[in-house]
């Protein structure tokens, strides 16, 4: 594997979700690996704990980390091809992913979506001029359009918690005041469609996700009826896809209670709005994975960077 | 010793005084210690020394420390139970603590008081939501009311320049512009009462500290009675406790001078304001301590995150 | 060796040219040489390149890099000398440049000039205060007047393309929107006048380079004519010297094309905006060392932090 920016960058998430639970139990075993190697985090946009789970993935993998603020810590960059810069961008992504290129062995790089220009967002323009430009592997840390270090991680949380051989896994749109990217959830359904679980999508009319994404996966209006027999509700809101970026929605009969939930286990990639897009009483409760999903970032950041480092 | 949150949590200020200096003769026999362990570094506010002397220290001991501006590089935290997040707070301090404790190993804090709401910060909400919800040992890098590693560093810094048995140490306040917080001369006041000293506070009226925190502590409004035989001036100005975090006197003539100084060693754990706060004939001489204090912080911070670690 | 805050203060260049290949050869041959050191990267200024290639230069010397963004992280600095603090800035220079000096074993520092007040701008008195007040060695990572780490990196790069034993290299001016510095300009031109070439500058008339910097150089206001026979043409924009920070001239003729650079090696320190100062068909093609040049910042900036460690 050279880049990971994509759930199809998984070959077989049964393998690797093996893989990332053997890391998990001895995290330190492969620090020789990536000795003396640098990965540079690029944030174009803010972060907790993808900052913090890649540099600890990292470290454990006795790399040494080195985080940038793009537009803090730096300048404007120019995407477009054969533009005049007399505006206010100061570098072209041509140079700057292969200047990167000189000082780190991997890039891991943030850049969410306009939701504004659909056409624009969905090129990744950002995320493929740095594996265009780039002379090393880039890795995703959430782009326009997907999340693959978080889809990864929701595979392994589901995989660990399954009492079943074929759990029934929900990913359930939850309402929200701001208009949320679609990344997380486009992702959560193509690991899901990897796995061996029933999965289905529940959301509101309206609020299809991209057809590219969900393909066959089924989707309910009614989340009532989505719920029956789940044994896993993956919450995320996110914004109209067809009314592209757009909060038609708000309605709070689509926020997540432990009534609702019944047995089922409370999944989400956080950060969570409490009470708007979920009732406390769930986030406190032992129905609640998030903080072992927050947990298994580390081990597929470092499964991902083991990989890469593997064939460098 | 699980946190270190307070002066409070020092059992025997002259044990710690003495294996402070230990470690300052030999700042890296303890390097192996830390392995492989992560100190998060989380700022709500600005720091320089802070910021730098305590990943100075984890450096000593082997950790890897991880820096996070949490307003700039993150989003805002929700502390309140039960609310409602449909405003500007993104991720409640349940989640965000916990998360952290994920990737670290111990998590120090900086998060300074309003000013505004006396209730508010003197329940020290910030501070003791991550003690409440982190899964790791907590240090405090200076919160609403208090600064303990500048504390355990200013007591470190009198005893290594005693001239005599009990010295007399002062705490001046002294005239400023802005209205600053009670933090470090809480501590400040709590280290002095901890130790052999003979210890008086010097203000004007309508200053006096918390009664909580001076408990005893001799309160004088003659700065120049104050200062008769000190060996220790130790000075920093605060807003008024009373008419809570009100400027109500900028009166240059409590500012320092080399005249008023006389013989006593001057201290201030910086930032200072020159020839507001201090004249820069003090600084500028050999009275001064305030470098000496800053190297110390490295000793003091070193001291605290060995005695976590030991625990771990 | 203790500071390198200029061209001048390199003894020999060919030596240090030799010196610097060498590193480039085996980076991590001296990764024993900075364990348990620290630098500090201190930036009043945006940086991409210097900010990566100096925290990988010091890790390839197993130096512990802590970077600060001394506006964004900290507060206001004092420079002025007898100031009464009561404004904007809340510490001064002579505190923190020795505080930080108790936790890094050398700093370096970026801070650039108004280009309103060229008196204080070539006073360089940033850079010049960290000189005096810290007790540890500086490094400018571009000051006011200069960006010596830029110019030791292009005598490198040079000296590893050229074709003839004296090669001629042009630095030419090009039209830029903003008012920029002249700090690249200086130290490229005077680390050519200590290297074996045939040196000219090119500009525009209004923009000669401060006499004092271009000495004996030949300036000439043709570009054309400047261009004739060049091995290396090494481009910048940089404001009127004379007409101090002013913008005189966006003539776009002076924009570097692939037919003016003929068989010429073109050379630009980065960031530069494409189809202002130099068209596409030039970067994009084999002419263009600059990626050589972003590579080869590593290997100045680890020569020049190996030379002051071994004198530590």
């Amino acid at each position: 594997m050279k880049n990971y920016t994509s759930i199809n960058d998984i070959d077989n998430i049964n393998n690797w979700i093996a893989e990332a639970k053997t890391l998990k139990e001895s995290p330190l075993k492969d620090i020789e690996l990536g000795k003396n190697k640098t990965l540079g985090l690029l944030f174009f946009n803010s972060s907790l704990r993808t900052r913090l789970s890649t540099q600890k993935a990292a470290l454990n993998l006795g790399m040494n980390p080195i985080v940038m603020n793009v537009s803090g810590d730096a300048w404007g960059i120019e995407f477009g091809d054969g533009t005049v810069m007399n505006g206010n961008t100061a570098e072209h992504i041509k140079e700057a992913a292969a200047v990167v290129s000189q000082y780190c062995d991997i890039i891991a790089v943030r850049a969410f979506p306009s939701l504004t220009d659909k056409v624009k967002d969905e090129s990744e323009y950002v995320l493929n001029a740095f594996k265009k430009h780039a002379s090393v592997p880039v890795v995703n840390m959430e782009s326009a359009t997907g999340h693959p270090l978080q889809g990864l991680t929701d595979a392994i949380t589901i995989s660990e918690h399954a009492k079943t051989k074929k759990p029934k896994v929900v990913l359930s749109w939850a309402p929200h005041i701001k208009a949320l990217p679609h990344a997380v959830a486009n992702s959560f359904t193509q690991a899901m469609q990897k796995m061996d679980v029933e999965f289905v999508i529940a959301n509101p009319e309206g609020y299809n996700l991209s057809p590219e994404i969900t393909g066959d996966t089924p989707i309910i209006h009614d989340q009532n009826e989505a719920f029956k027999d789940a044994d896993f509700v993956y919450v995320k809101n996110w914004s109209s896809y067809d009314d592209y970026g757009k909060v038609l929605n708000t309605d709070p009969n689509w926020m997540i209670t432990k009534e609702k939930l019944g047995d089922a286990k409370f999944m989400h990639c956080l950060p969570v709005r409490r009470n708007l897009i979920v009732e406390d009483a769930v986030l406190d409760s032992d129905s609640s994975l998030v903080i072992e999903q927050a947990n298994n970032r580390t081990y597929a950041a470092q499964l991902v960077l083991k990989k890469i480092l593997k064939n460098l």
